[in-house]
């Protein structure tokens, strides 16, 4: 390879909005002139990603091709003269049906070649992912042509995300036969933990002599956050250069990079702040709004939800019960002073007694009812006052169905959806010890949880102990572990079968949960598909 | 082909459960014996169907795998010793990863020929749809290999659901000269407006020479029913043999049958009665309650709920605000007494006044409030007698977010989310012309529909009138209409663009709808999977 200079073009698009999505490639592309041999975007960059079943529709496909248009002509003012574009957009299909399968099917996933003002070539993704929160094969039409070009002496050529995962392919020895030097790979691939490891296994793993530069998006899209982090390895399996996890045009070249490590707190939490600040960005949303238990699960919620917008933009509100301690007050009340924001305070019992004279409630139903009531007074805040009432239920109870429908489900978006308990702990306490101040009460992160709905409840009258649990549903829900398997794993057959019989009996009620940051292989949303009726027996 | 006898065995399996499902088939086997030559299931009659990613499980593939041996012991009964079974079952595929795109799946959707205590041979799903609700790209691994094999000197072939509807498959005419005589195919094929009629477009359009008999699940699963209707067509193209809708064995042949119309009211009817029961019977509940407005989305809800699980399972809550009018009262009193159900009356205003006290709402607020509210109640008489709530939302309000989010829009379950209004109103008219007396009241069909949240409130206020909407929404959703083509059909730019704005908008609130029965080709639920974070531009 000579010495070809890569810029990666780490763009953060709207899903739709390819007016907006052209102009800030465009911004990369000036930033590059001169800098870069080659800008390369991420996956779909002109039209968002992933589309689901809007890449039916031929106005969304359309309006992809003509920014693509507008970038071909863009691309003949001289001061880009030197530059190719690598540049992700979806393209009609010349035929709609060439695999039945996904007979709905009319365009590619595509990346294209511009320079000078002429459209080089276009390359269509041909492993289309249809697992997790993939559904690509169900969106889109494969391709099966190389696309082979030469950028200022060197040979190139394109895959596009998926396609270099597969380790059985016949690619990489015909793209060295074919003198390939550098493999362009424009990507949209989603954080989950420890995934900037795999990344380079699989890199390293599908080249074969020729250099790869691996170019990622940037930023949330629904559930999914894009962890940026663009990378360059040489021919030799060296990583030579390396973007950021944000947005923006990445083209220095480092002497020398610290080997990518298992995942920090750090990635972490910048994938929790990332993913409510795109969602509201992007839908338009300014402040949020969420009730202050003084549990850790509320105030972690907060002080994400306060790094996405601003403390001056969130609103917390305390709604003590009849059956509310001293400290879920006085914690509150310490969270919203640590974080400076607002704090409301709304006793619920009024509301609670004339509830009680309409209706005469059991037990459970009487638990149910004070989240619900909260729910309400919450959604009146919210619509009121116009700000996003945030859900702030973590995966371990929502695994189990610990929560009320339409009390402390209730919300647009669930930032900590996708931690489990113990990693909430985890996380809060790491956010404490990174600054100099406290940001969760020391008491949310120390006291017993409980969810206050009656006198002296705790969590664990209910559920196991949350390192045990979070073990279990590990396993069940990431392994798709049996009974069997979570025994041979150490765990009692008996709290194994209670724990998968709770995460079943719930299915319902997380089919109609709020999305949130999805940080693990499997989270709950569009990743996991499963049938809510089902009746499971022995044979 | 000589004169062999086929038996449908058209079970409704439980997802999981295969003892049950395992017990349904034998039960139609005992029927067939005698009678018939062949016995054919559904697809995955043994496991149950759709599986979604349950099919990752090892062990719910082995306990698939466990039945069907028990199956094979069983056959080696004298009783069938001319009996030959074609049974659907998951079976656990060689590799786990042929198709890479698909890398989870671990299992073949077969279906497997048994006879005399043997197992005569596998065949496995060669084409996987990955469209509407279907993922079986994404959750099984596709077969290769026909299975021909002789039933009393037929020689016949095994083809599953999606098989035959690849119009450009060569399969057929290598069918014909392997001289198969009878293609058998197990299908789980769900209800939509006009199937029937597809199905033996599909299955003609499919045969070359050979017979083709058709086996149909029948029953509800989540959002979708299989509605049964198996069917035989001989060489010629002849419809010889028809199943009901309903479970059950069926082996008559017809001298002569009516030819299948466009769908009438009566089999939708069916559908959506289906849909609710199973969802009820297969998930272990027996109670519904549902608030009763007055208006002609509850009354036909409660209608369907009746003959779903019997008027002494049903309850009615009437729950009038200070702006209910009094026939919202007189029409909900009306309809309990057609149906013969409890009805209880609950207003809302002394919990109302309470909220109002303890919060300050805007006008919006104030209305979503009074739905929220009524949330409240109806789960608490849904927590305390241990019935499902109905969501009684029809597509409609639902398609342009005309709901309150944890408001009307709470319920397990939403038996008319796929009916527009105008086909609310069809059927209900229906409904009451069908017997000798009426059962929706016939001013809740005649009456102005409205929210009733603020005085005089009238749906056309914020909507088009439903005629109208009817044609855009259909346009839309079902077609992946552009603006401009809705403009093609008649309608104005401005209204299609008003419309379209809020379908976008209330993309959230869908995603956390309850399921509920698919009638439509675009039923949203699992089969619609759009963005929540997006904004259009044009370009």
């Amino acid at each position: 390879m000579t010495s070809i200079k890569v810029a990666f073009g780490q763009t953060n698009p709207v899903v739709g909005d390819v007016a907006y999505n052209l102009d800030q490639l465009m911004k990369c592309a000036e930033a590059a002139a001169g800098e870069a041999d080659v800008l390369v975007s991420g996956e779909l960059a002109i039209s968002g990603y992933p589309l689901g079943d809007l890449s039916y529709r031929e106005d969304v496909i359309h309006r992809s091709e003509t920014a693509l248009q507008k970038l071909v002509e863009a691309s003949s003012d001289p001061k880009y003269s030197s530059l190719y574009f690598v540049v992700g957009h979806a393209t009609l299909a010349a035929s709609k049906s060439t695999h039945i399968q996904s007979s709905k099917a009319i365009a590619h996933n595509s990346a294209s070649v511009i320079h000078d003002g002429k459209l080089i070539g276009t390359y269509h993704k041909q492993v289309l992912p249809n697992y997790d929160v993939f559904d690509d094969w169900r969106n889109f039409v494969p391709g099966n042509q190389e696309l082979i070009f030469d950028v200022s002496g060197t040979t190139c050529a394109i895959a596009i995300c998926e396609d270099i995962w597969d380790h059985n392919s016949t690619r990489p020895a015909s793209l060295r036969k074919a003198g390939v030097e550098l493999l362009i790979v424009p990507n949209g691939s989603p954080y989950t933990r420890n995934k900037a490891l795999e990344r380079r296994a699989a890199v390293r793993q599908f080249q074969d002599g020729f250099a790869v530069a691996y170019a990622n998006l940037s930023g949330g899209q629904d559930e999914i956050v894009f962890d940026g982090g663009s990378f360059l390895i040489n021919q030799s399996g060296v990583e030579i250069q390396r973007a950021d996890f944000e947005e923006g045009c990445f083209y220095d070249l480092a002497p020398e990079l610290e080997p990518v490590k298992s995942d920090d707190m750090s990635t972490l939490w910048k994938v929790l702040v990332t993913g409510l600040r795109d969602y509201c960005r992007k839908t338009n949303q300014t402040k949020l709004v969420l009730g202050l238990s003084g549990g850790i699960d509320s105030a972690l919620s907060a002080a994400i939800a306060v790094e996405a917008v601003g403390a001056q933009n969130v609103i917390g509100v305390a709604l003590p019960s009849r059956f509310s301690s001293n400290h879920s007050i006085t914690d509150a009340e310490k969270l919203a002073a640590n974080l400076s924001i607002e704090l409301r305070k709304i006793p619920i019992d009024p509301v609670h007694k004339a509830f009680e004279s309409a209706l005469q409630f059991s037990d459970l139903a009487g638990e149910n009812l004070q989240a619900r009531i909260r729910a309400v007074l919450l959604m009146g805040i919210s619509n009121t006052d116009n700000a996003l009432l945030l859900s702030t239920g973590n995966k371990s109870e929502i695994a189990v169905g610990y929560t009320t429908m339409y009390g402390d489900s209730a919300g647009g978006f669930a930032p900590i959806k996708d931690l489990f308990k113990t990693d909430v702990w985890k996380i809060s306490s790491w956010l404490n010890a990174r600054g100099d101040t406290e940001v969760i009460p020391e008491n949310s992160i120390t006291k017993e949880p409980s969810a206050e709905l009656r006198p002296d409840q705790i969590d664990t009258d209910s559920l196991p102990d949350y390192q045990t649990l979070d073990q279990v549903l590990a396993l069940l829900i990431e392994h798709s572990a049996t009974i069997d398997e979570v025994v041979a794993n150490g765990h009692p057959r008996q709290l194994a079968e209670k724990v998968e019989g709770m995460v079943r009996a719930s299915e319902w009620k997380r089919s109609q949960g709020a999305i949130g940051t999805k940080t693990t292989s499997i989270a709950f949303g569009s990743g996991r598909r499963v049938p809510i009726t089902t009746r499971f027996t022995q044979l």
